[in-house]
């Protein structure tokens, strides 16, 4: 086992470079750990002149990354091209049909079309691997797979992207509005030119379904995952829930059992006794509670070059020891087809909050509401007019039925009372 | 590979039973996972009638645990006896040289004997996992050797002892003594009847030597690990350091790097900034600091059956896989042998506890002898007199070598000034 484990890389931007950076580094010491060394011999990309910070000079270049996958001197391909289609997949499924083994950060890729390419790479013995897919440098696709392996996990959670918590903290500690925030998050490269996917949720969703099949024993269901993501949200919000002993956090919540598969993106009040409340910035987090294990927390940098890269290597160092089996733990032929579940049964507590004009009777119009959906009220907050003359309420619900918040959220709508965006948040328990 | 893992189980207290539990509960499951069923099928401990709320009547039962490493039955031997030598290492050795791999939670066993055991699993392509010896149910031991495997890691800590992160947490709920908790603890099964080696560090410095290893690729060195426990701890301690923003927890640390290899179990002021100050009760939590990866954090339940079930019956379904390689990561010859580093030229913050005469001159001695030792103060709080009419001071002191501290302690042993027990604590940086 002394003979290379030979790369093939597709993608070179920051992870990319960052691959070949790690490899450059820790090259002998992932040597020793592997058993083998583990070196880049081709790579393509878009532009081959860009400078990357560092020498692609001494590997094969080739211009259609496709063309990786039939490459004589390499025994893995890379994936870090993206996106959920288009080149990236049609490398994915080239590769795994040439007969080499597939690394890849994808997680679009992975949520849609996760199953297939676990089939194919199953009927050939190959590897496909993407613990960089999900929670950046974390090992949670590890932590699952392996780690978690002998427990029914009953739930998987967590903070999946860092885009997101990084705007919430700062809200949380500047008491400014999210809008105001984005801007700033985007100057410093912490959020996309076009956030959308991160902060409506969707990135956050993908990674959620890929951890339900790997924690749950299911087939991938990207569809039924149920999203809100965080641009409602104001600094008032924030405040509110901080008063209460809460912090808000997007989660990405799993749970699974006769009830069906569920799968939700949105955002929560975590309490300050859950140590989800205290990741900061733009850090990942994932729970995961076992049937004998209980609840095991993974947490780290959830994305950026150095993180991403040291996923995909490690990924590389298990195919390189030949320590890799089906991609979500059990053979994708025994993954379970689970409906989705109705989210309307499921009881928690809520927080609600409405903007409404500061008149005679609307307090008693919001109580009705409630009262007639029956929902019941453990607390309400209402504060002193806003410049503009409405007033925020926030009402935190005693444990009951989704439904019936929502219900009672549908009987206000298009009430004169109200002069803004009602929204309701999940409660985390302890 | 649908024949099934046979395993012969040496020991059946509280964790033993927990794996026959949870083989029972999971087994289907783990069989899909493991890609074979994994039977239980021979066991010896002392006491073959003893109610153990699962039935063993189904097994092989042999009177002498060694027997086990020859039980033709047997692919696998699990040790969960205890104890570094004796009979537990007697089993280990004997199963190795049968050709069987090990599986065992023994900590101390691992600590003293690691390197010799890893020798002979690896010349026989055995495996010996000790996933169970770390962090109870949290799989660490994996999250290093294989998640992080493509980093340089320069340093590991942590919370490894629930017996007094539980203590400590709950001194700090209640504002009492150590020795009241303690008592509690031992009541409600949360201390052994003998709780010296948790209180007293020793447990914790066996799983950090072992962690230091895996993580740094260097030869166990359990003998160099410098201990200090809670017994000395006070209730004062805990208040001034929440007055301070911070909490107290034991916590085990390794760092390697050109100054040798350095390992200390001891008490730290842990900032409220920090994840591990959110770690409460019996939870046991690892940080791992990679060169890529950036800080990772492991948490979950440090013990109980269920927990430490979960990580034998892991390590069993890697080796149902076939997926297990050398137990530090890269083969036990490769480990280096690295010297024991001096802690006197480390910097740091520290905390510095005195318990005083309530006389005129006391604090411009203790100025003094801070002056003459280096140490510059940053902080100082003295409250007033205790029903004994001794005072507290508590000193925080500016960032500076440990040797500095421990001069001015030593200068001020002795002196008239003090009617205590004087303390100090590092401080743990962001």
């Amino acid at each position: 086992m002394t003979e290379p484990l030979r790369i093939a890389l597709a993608g070179l931007g920051t992870v990319g470079a960052g691959v070949i950076r790690l490899l450059d580094t820790n090259g002998e010491l992932i040597a020793r750990r592997a058993g083998r060394p583990i070196v880049v011999t081709a790579v393509s990309a878009r532009d081959r002149t860009k400078d990357r910070g560092v020498d692609i000079a001494r590997f094969d270049w080739v211009d259609d990354p496709a063309e990786l996958a039939r490459h004589p001197k390499a025994d893995v391909v890379v994936e870090l091209v993206g996106g959920s289609d288009g080149p990236a997949l049609a490398l994915a499924r080239a590769t795994l049909a040439a007969g080499k083994s597939l690394v890849t950060a994808n997680k679009a890729m992975i949520a849609h079309h996760g199953l297939e390419l676990a089939r194919a790479a199953e009927s050939a013995n190959l590897a496909l691997k993407f613990e960089a897919a999900v929670a950046g440098g974390v090992p949670v696709i590890k932590g699952l797979r392996e780690g978690a392996a002998a427990n029914v996990i009953a739930r998987v959670y967590g903070i999946l992207n860092g885009t997101c918590n990084f705007i919430l903290s700062k809200m949380e500690a500047e008491g400014r509005d999210f809008s105001e925030i984005l801007g700033e998050a985007q100057a410093l490269g912490y959020a996309e030119a076009d956030p959308s996917f991160d902060i409506d949720g969707v990135d956050a969703a993908h990674k959620l379904s890929i951890l339900a099949s790997v924690a749950f024993g299911t087939q991938p269901a990207f569809g039924d995952v149920a999203i809100t993501g965080v641009r409602h949200l104001l600094a008032a919000d924030i405040a509110e829930a901080a008063a209460l002993g809460y912090r808000i956090r997007l989660l990405g919540v799993a749970d699974s059992g006769p009830h069906g598969l569920f799968q939700r993106v949105h955002p929560h009040l975590v309490p300050l006794s859950h140590p989800l409340a205290h990741v900061i910035g733009s850090t990942n987090a994932v729970v995961a509670e076992g049937n004998f294990v209980g609840r095991l927390l993974f947490q780290g940098a959830g994305a950026g070059d150095g993180p991403t890269a040291s996923a995909v290597v490690a990924d590389l160092i298990d195919i390189a020891r030949g320590e890799f089996g089906p991609p979500y733990a059990m053979p994708a032929d025994a993954l379970a087809a689970q409906h989705a579940a109705d989210s309307g049964e499921r009881r928690a507590r809520a927080y609600v909050r409405l903007t409404v004009a500061d008149k005679v009777g609307v307090l008693a119009e919001i109580a009705a509401a409630m009262r007639d959906a029956g929902v019941s009220i453990e607390s309400l907050i209402q504060r002193g007019a806003n410049p503009d003359g409405s007033v925020l309420v926030a009402i935190v619900t005693h444990e009951g039925p989704e439904r019936s918040v929502a219900q009672a959220l549908e009987k206000l709508r298009g009430s004169q009372s109200l002069v803004g965006e009602s929204m309701w948040m999940h409660i985390l328990g302890e």
